[in-house]
């Protein structure tokens, strides 16, 4: 080792006395009383360096004297103790008097301070994503990456899980989002399609005899992207044979703890609670309900079903629901403005007609529709959602899947808004028995809501078979933390009859089925174990428990949600020749002149 | 657990009495006696299962008998001690009477036999993966590669190293090879490019300060195919700053010998001896040679000079050289046409003009060119190439390139047909000192032989910058094992003004340069610690380790050597509105038609 000695987080008082070289960026550079203090940083640390004209060369005290930050130097001196020692750092108690420096990089204008706390524009972090990461929170979420994804492998080992690679240039999988195509050269005219996930090929390899299988691995979906969503993004995909749901679910939540523990440093005894999917629609309006805190849900749909409120009444009767959340306190805060814009929040994101706010206060109630009920009416609702006075209870009245949608969301909102979530508690949530099949409005008929290979719990083959689309529940189960989806999966579907039937009753005939799923219907045919898995999304996992705002900042190369990345100007145009190789034109010069 | 109560390779004397349930494959049944013996075959082993009709109904007997290979079926019943003991498996000492069993599936005709000995076609292993994958050869396959992994993987993770995963969709990095290309939906008209490597992302996380770095990724080379080649291979990527080479060589010895014992069980003192790239090439005509055996190149060049056969003397007169390899002890063995088949193999493959041979016998020597050489200079000859009594001296002169292709190709021919290699033998070794330049015939300019972010030796700095191309050596090297190059790197140039002087020297303007690696040669003005790395081809590695004759027998799910998948019957056609998306049209249906 030329360059260094010692890393920068590593000299202590004992260390005093002795020679040392250390290498690093320079953090800081400050002139103090005729000498040069240095803090010199590497990945583990910051030592601090001092030039001093009695002890190196005046060309080497005018050369630090000129160092920039974030220049690259290798120094060598001698380890003293510190004049004004700093207990904030480890190295503190000592500072390294320097005779020699060498410059091994010198740093140009920086396009943004490193250890600068101002908030810094997203955009030119990501341009600069190499400069990005060397700031703390940067660090530190790479560190944690490591942590998680290296604690998720070693437990999945030590349980006798078997880390099974699959292609990355594949073959459409059939799970409804937009598949990334690669043309292939070799095979003209042919595409591979990039894996949205490696679905059929874990149960696959459930058929070859794997038993249990896990693998870390890129996923890709080319869909329209949201905030927090990537074109590429990390799975934790994991699948097991000859289990049930609960033996699953068992070993998830002993793979969670271990996680939390390496990551956080904290072992707190996590509970992991199940809800039904029903339930937790009804109480919290959500699949992924945030139980962090209360103001669930109420019904008022049974009250509401004859009362005088037309609006209110009538939706009942055409199949709607009336519901109501309570915001606690609030009714001398909130202002009509601010119920206002809770109102537009609940219109213009989920589709509401309207919301309908009742202030309870210690004058009586306070509502633009109090003159609609009876006094025994407005007693009814406030004594069944518990409002207090000092509550404003919000109800909206509208089609389950809006009702649902809707106060689900004002309810998160009130929650934050409010300060009702305690930011330092991690709550795991089991969501499980998701229906089998939702309706399709725009296509007019019913889809697989997870996927068509999903097992339907035992209890509901009876009205599987006789067709009751809406009843069926699965063998399905989805992990939330703290409001967010992390993971989820089901017992899948083994038997070939039965496979079969669900193809059906999905509208798809055995031709159809046997084009989009061919092969891996056949290979259920020789001797498929029965089987189950889930998968978790590394990226917003590592994001919910390291509490950062954005999925961004926990990958080490994010793209914006345009897709695009930023630093290596990755997409690009390429040659009209690269194109002639795979036999393919661009149309889009055609396009843009329409 | 409602599946099994054990595994099957569990039970054992001491479990005799208990009732149990298992789960697993039919691998064998036998009718004896009244009796049915299954062997019930799951990842951990077999056990052998008995139907008596003393103990089961009927109905369950019959089921037995009436069972497929392969089926998957559940049973329960009490271990007994077995009647005649099987020493050979950890389960033989017991059997299980079984009066309960359930076919949970039940196998079809299979498309060969799974515990079979025969030689299967790989293009049916293929087609049917999930079935190869139950093969003896292929379970140990499997769970090898997932060891070597995790071995990887604890070892960096033990020695400071960080795991960051790089995008899969991501830009062309100038490598030389082709690209395969992602285009782009949301960015319509614009590719995405698959990495070759992550090596321009590796060296930027040096940049960043991550220091030590590894990652084992997907990578992706349209390359048209050879045998031991997957447009899609797995790649174990590393790199250091504040590093010179040898530290980097030491840090990989510790993992090398680490893999071994994790993998192969044996911890060997291997050792990991440094041979300059010159060397390797007079020496075996090869810069990966496999050491496990002598056979070394002979110069003969000297003495050829000036001889009386001019077809030798004019190849050295015209800057070419004459060298030899020694089979040994086949004199009598080898026959004109064997000898001519070997002729023909240099002559096809590597482009060499002719062979030369000459027999050592007893009797003096036996050749064709014997007419041609005075006494002293066929002695010179033999003493030269320290060829005896019964051995064979074969000789190619040609261009420099092709002596050393054909020699070295056919040194490893005779290695491995006259049986001179240990196969239990593994032989590391490092070859060092690659030149930075190789002239490229084709396009009439040097190219850079590993990539053009290699450093120059500092001894061979003067020579670069006076423009002396072919003299000048890298801090490079590559990891040989038994003859197969497993991995490979350099010291990389982190000084943006040498970097600059290497691009010249490659005839590339600055403005070439930077528009093929704009955003790249930018980073190195901020601060760029000195780096270097290298990277290993897992699958290869693995390969040779495991002694495996094909790349694709150590890959889950490989493609072809025409890049196709035939079990999912990857790549494929796809809809024209898919590509419509794209603003992609295909021009095959037209090229078809030229």
């Amino acid at each position: 080792m030329n360059y260094r000695t010692h890393n920068l987080g590593e000299l202590r008082s004992s260390n005093i006395g002795e020679r040392v070289t250390l290498s690093g960026w320079v953090d800081t550079k400050r002139d103090l009383g005729g000498l040069t203090f240095i803090d010199l940083r590497d990945r583990e640390g910051i030592t601090q360096i001092v030039f001093d004209i009695d002890v190196a060369e005046a060309s080497v005290v005018e050369m630090a004297q000129k160092l920039k930050n974030e220049s690259v130097i290798k120094i060598s001196g001698v380890v003293k103790e510190r004049y004004s020692k700093n207990g904030n750092m480890p190295t503190g108690d000592i500072e390294v008097f320097a005779d020699s420096l060498e410059v091994l990089n010198s740093c140009d204008v920086l396009p943004f301070q490193i250890n600068s706390e101002e908030p810094l524009n997203e955009n030119i972090r990501l341009k600069y994503r190499y400069l990005d990461l060397r700031r703390p929170q940067m660090r530190r979420n790479l560190l944690m990456r490591h942590k998680m994804i290296m604690s998720i492998r070693n437990y999945m080992d030590e349980k006798g899980f078997l880390d099974v690679d699959t292609p990355v240039l594949t073959k459409s999988t059939p799970e409804g989002a937009r598949d990334f195509l690669v043309p292939s050269r070799t095979n003209a005219g042919d595409f591979y399609a990039l894996p949205q996930s490696p679905q059929l090929f874990k149960q696959l390899l459930m058929i070859s005899g794997v038993e249990k299988y896990f693998q870390i691995a890129k996923c890709f979906r080319d869909e329209d992207l949201r905030a927090d969503r990537q074109p590429e993004f990390t799975q934790l995909d994991i699948e097991m044979s000859f289990v049930e749901q609960e033996d699953i679910m068992n070993e998830i939540e002993g793979l969670a703890k271990r996680v939390f523990k390496n990551v956080t440093g904290e072992s707190a005894d996590y509970e992991f609670p199940r809800m039904e999917y029903a339930e937790a629609m009804e109480r919290f309006g959500s699949d992924k309900p945030d139980v962090r805190f209360g103001v669930e849900l109420k019904e008022l749909s049974d009250l509401m079903k004859d009362c005088g409120f037309k609006a209110f009444a009538s939706t009942v009767e055409n199949g709607g629901m009336v519901k109501a959340v309570v915001a606690p306190g609030v009714a001398e805060e909130f202002s009509r403005k601010i119920l206002s814009e809770y109102e537009e929040y609940a219109k213009t994101y989920f589709g509401a007609k309207g919301m309908a706010w009742i202030k309870v206060t210690s004058e009586g109630v306070n509502s633009p529709i109090a003159k609609f009920f009876s006094e025994e009416e407005m007693k009814a609702i406030i004594e069944r959602t518990g409002a207090q006075v000092g509550d404003v209870i919000m109800i909206i009245a509208d089609a389950p899947k809006v009702v649902y949608g809707a106060l689900g969301a004002l309810r998160l909102k009130l929650g934050k808004e409010l300060g009702l979530i305690n930011n330092d508690e991690y709550k795991f949530l089991w969501i499980v028995d998701f229906p089998m099949f939702e309706y399709d409005e725009e296509e007019q008929r019913y889809k697989a809501q997870h996927h068509p290979f999903t097992s339907i719990k035992s209890e509901d083959m009876d009205a599987f078979m006789s067709g009751e689309m809406e009843k069926i529940r699965t063998n399905s189960y989805d992990l939330v933390l703290n409001g967010s989806e992390i993971g989820g999966g089901s017992i899948r579907i083994f038997n070939p009859t039965v496979q079969a039937k669900v193809f059906e009753k999905l509208g798809l005939s055995q031709e159809e089925a046997r084009e989009k799923f061919g092969f891996f219907i056949d290979a259920f045919k020789y001797g498929a174990p029965p089987h189950g898995g889930l998968a978790f999304g590394i990226d917003r996992w590592l994001m919910v428990m390291l509490k950062e705002n954005s999925i961004r900042d926990v990958i080490p190369f994010p793209k914006t949600n345009k897709g695009q990345c930023l630093m290596t100007e990755a997409p690009s145009k390429v040659d009209d020749k690269q194109l002639e190789e795979l036999y393919l034109a661009s149309t889009y010069e055609n396009e843009l002149k329409k």
